[in-house]
């Protein structure tokens, strides 16, 4: 490398400004400029369901950092001591020569700049689905603080009534929060049959589901938007199954990397950018980062290539890469496909594997479902969370955790992002000395307590189903269902089965009296009397007791008033 | 063991029940009795400082399960399937015939029991410091659910002015919150000279002093109470110093082990009972758990044993005896000396080791502060958090980290306790893939920022000293103090120091008028610009540098307005 090495970024988000930031702060004598295609530079476009929803109302503050200095370019040069050029477009790659061809979008003039490193860091853009109408008026995507600003204008504005969300990821359900805020009349439309289809198992979706069909919000699921219908104003959402009144459309199914730049180079591309640890693609000299990049599991085993565009993963590329360029061995670790959003009263999300990637590995599995508050019972404040946990039964290892309800769900999905991060089983993940005081959680952490049910579960002695396995069984006919709460607690909803009431306390005393031939189901609130119904009946001498994980808390379904 | 074994076990409170309730469990045809001194059994003893606070009105709550279920002993006889006996004294323990005296309390009686498995879970007791007037009217204890409800109705009976709270720790600062919302001018007595001296470090703990000093607490530390002033009621309490006016006076200056019972029966003690890690005492069948006996750090290579009582850990060393009891082979982790404290707006904590206890152990450490928001600073509730973390300079193993301030402390010092179970290192930690989204997190969650703060200190590039090095050398007067803050900032706050004020978008062009032989401490209000120009002088020739760790929100002396 020379002395003074050019170091070219195209992309001035996320992933490129950390690159060029930290590359000057650890290789100050690097010769760096950044490129971008757009105005803006280094903007939070996280931020952007937030703007519309009005927690900020100067979008300006996307822009800056934590001690209000605007990130400007005039800001990047004076302060990290790098060039920054916008409304430049980078348009060819001559990797023999090492150099980039950029075109100045306000004049269309073409330079060649030359370069020992580069990086691409081109970022993502919205999946457009090819339907007829996407282009009318009122049809909106959401990945620039102008579209933020234009909605927020245009929805105050007009005086909509009715919007229509397509796509139940992220963006979907954070801004049907933001425009239920606005008045409007919010529909959710997903293909698949659940929200939060690429993160979420189907349980734990459907019980966020029911949250936010109780704020309001109108979700259509397993429908397949066919058409936006409308004059030059949008009018209508037509999918496969009816016609749904919208005057705002929001798309949001997605996002595919920017990799034209790359493909065209003849870099090698998976499901996007293909790197190293390092952040290097197939030619050594060009690093890609950030949301133009596939990326790796953070354990081993787990071999598919995984695209999750996300800028806690684009910070951590860009480090990597500036490391890696001023001659650090650092290497980015991979990702356990954490995520989590907020919706309404709640927040949902998850880390490492759902159930579908564990069984497409061929990894022989547990799961199991947990219900309990997040804090002592007598403290005021204390909400009601459901983890799922899905463990290999062969080494018990840790391999997923999903979770959906109030309270503080980020902390332990981040202890479970730690956990398999050093590839720890859930034993392990039970010995974790969590910091404990009434107004944080119980004595036994739920994520702990979680992993303890699932422990016991793998050891046999606890025998669990999922709601899904137990309405099967119920509809079925075949089992005989015993709720085992006291009698005033089923005012708050009852299965909508036959079942026998049995409270825990009088349990033991009714062993006796209970078929030992047939199948038995065992609830409660959050079902620990379930299980511990399950086990004094095991006690008794029945034997095939099973109880319902989560009691009516995780019961995604409907419940009898 | 004999087919249907005796199992007695003593305590019941947070070990105790959790042994004979899991026994019960997965080994039903036990014979088990938990025998108790009291009247209540199973009671949240850390709920106390919430009730007396007010944030329930029921005591009750802390004896109930969270379905609402009261734990008497006729519960976990008809639930649990475990016999209770209340107000009966464990009196001596026959180990060669394998008998428990016990002695009924109402009546005097005394009855000889046999036991195949005794289990000791005979917990703490407040220290009584042996100060003359400790047993005056209105000097108070805080274990047990009638000191909480006595206190609670005597505070707002009497019309107290004046309340002074012996000791600093835990319930010291859980109370002084307590009382502030009755009304009381309370002061805070502690004879270290910092808050939370067996927890936080001392920088920690002043910055947390000065939140607590804010809400109207008076806080006189370094003194040692000699004796409570009074003739029948207490009127005062006398330091080392002075004389402070109290009409009610809370002692809580900690717990030692009720090890009595253990003791007398000649069971090996150290700092309390010792244990194996499946909680068997020097005699194998009789066990112990909870706040009577000492622990062991998480990671080897610390070998002092550890007395931290908490309910968290009685209840993970409660289900392991039982484990053992009934064959199965479970072992207790150890401890990270997790703990947590709520102080009205802000928490401090801490999990792992404190600089006193690395040293001690030999460890050549190395330290970092860092603050920083705990979300996006554009969200309205963004709030600052001060992390300082420790790690060993050779592998880079995190060995401890110490929170204090708003925002969620508890989710920070979980992720770190769970990497310190797996004893790993700060760039592990920083692998994490941390759930993110504007409600939860910045993009780089703060732990994961001060991780890379951490490993660029240990790789030579930050150059970061403590706020009391810094006080230090600038009270020795030979530093140059470049204040990097816009103007604007410089209104929340100066350092009582001469300063020179160079913002950090023009010190660039600044770098040559500063002095390459003085050193130059720089900061903000962070001091990630702090850190910044230090790379910047660096970059231009300056190599004594350094910037101050945390910057003014971390700066826990005075500032000048």
């Amino acid at each position: 490398m020379t002395h003074r090495p050019k170091v070219l970024v195209v992309g001035g988000v996320a992933c490129g400004p950390k690159v060029a930031s930290r590359l000057k702060r650890i290789l100050p004598e690097a010769d760096v400029t950044m490129i971008e295609k757009g105005e803006l530079v280094s903007y939070g476009a996280c931020g952007l369901p937030y703007f519309v929803e009005g927690y900020f109302a100067d979008i300006g503050q996307l822009t800056k950092t934590q001690a209000g200095m605007a990130r400007t370019p005039a800001f990047f040069e004076a302060v990290k001591g790098f060039k920054v050029r916008t409304r430049t477009e980078a348009v060819h790659i001559d990797r023999k020569a090492k150099t980039l061809a950029v075109k100045n979008l306000l004049d269309g003039s073409i330079e060649t700049l030359p370069y020992d490193k580069l990086v691409l860091a081109t970022g993502g853009l919205p999946l457009r689905p090819p339907i007829p109408g996407i282009t009318l008026k009122n049809v909106w995507f959401m990945t620039h603080p102008d579209d933020a600003e234009s909605l927020t204008r245009e929805a105050a504005r007009q005086h909509l009534n009715h919007a229509v969300l397509v796509g139940a990821g992220f963006i979907g359900i954070e801004m049907a929060e933001a425009l239920t805020e606005y008045g409007l009349e919010v529909t959710l439309v997903e293909m698949m049959d659940q929200i939060m289809p690429g993160v979420l198992d189907k349980d734990i979706a459907a019980l966020a589901a029911n949250h936010i069909r109780e704020k309001g919000v109108r979700l259509v699921l397993g429908q397949r938007v066919e058409a936006v219908e409308g004059e030059t104003k949008v009018t209508g959402v037509r999918t496969d199954k009816q016609l749904l009144p919208a005057d705002l459309v929001l798309v949001a199914v997605g996002t595919r990397p920017n990799i034209d730049l790359a493909r065209s180079a003849g870099l090698t591309c998976d499901k996007a950018i293909s790197v190293n640890a390092h952040g290097q693609t197939s030619d050594p000299d060009i690093y890609a980062g950030g949301d133009c990049v596939a990326t790796h599991y953070i354990q081993p085993g787990y071999d598919t290539a995984l695209y999750v565009p996300l800028g806690s993963t684009a910070n951590k590329q860009g480090r990597v890469i500036a490391d890696h360029i001023a001659g650090k061995t650092s290497a980015f670790a991979g990702i356990s496909c954490s995520s989590i959003v907020q919706a309404f009263d709640i927040a949902m999300g998850r880390t490492g594997l759902g159930e579908r990637q564990a069984a497409t590995l061929g990894i022989d599995y547990e799961t199991v479902v947990f219900s309990g508050p997040d804090k002592p019972h007598y403290m005021p404040d204390a909400a009601q969370m459901v983890i799922k946990m899905i463990a290999a039964k062969q080494d018990h290892r840790l391999l997923g955790v999903q979770m959906a309800g109030m309270g503080q769900i980020d902390k332990r999905l981040d202890v479970a992002a730690a956990v398999i991060r050093f590839g720890g089983t859930v034993e392990q993940l039970a010995d974790i000395d969590f910091c404990y005081a009434p107004p944080f959680s119980p004595p036994i952490d739920p994520l702990a307590a979680c992993a303890h049910l699932m422990i016991n579960k793998l050891d046999g002695i606890a025998h669990g189903i999922s709601a899904f396995e137990a309405r099967r069984q119920m509809e079925a006919g075949n089992v005989l269902v015993v709720d085992v709460r006291m009698p005033e607690e089923r005012r708050e909803g009852r299965l909508p089965y036959e079942t026998l009431d049995i409270p825990l306390d009088i349990i033991r005393s009714k062993a006796e009296e209970l078929p030992r031939d047939r199948e038995i189901l065992t609830f409660c609130r959050v079902s620990m009397r379930g299980y511990e119904a399950q086990r004094i009946l095991n006690a008794a001498g029945l034997d095939k007791v099973s109880f319902i994980e989560g009691g009516m808390v995780a019961w995604p379904f409907e419940v009898a008033r």
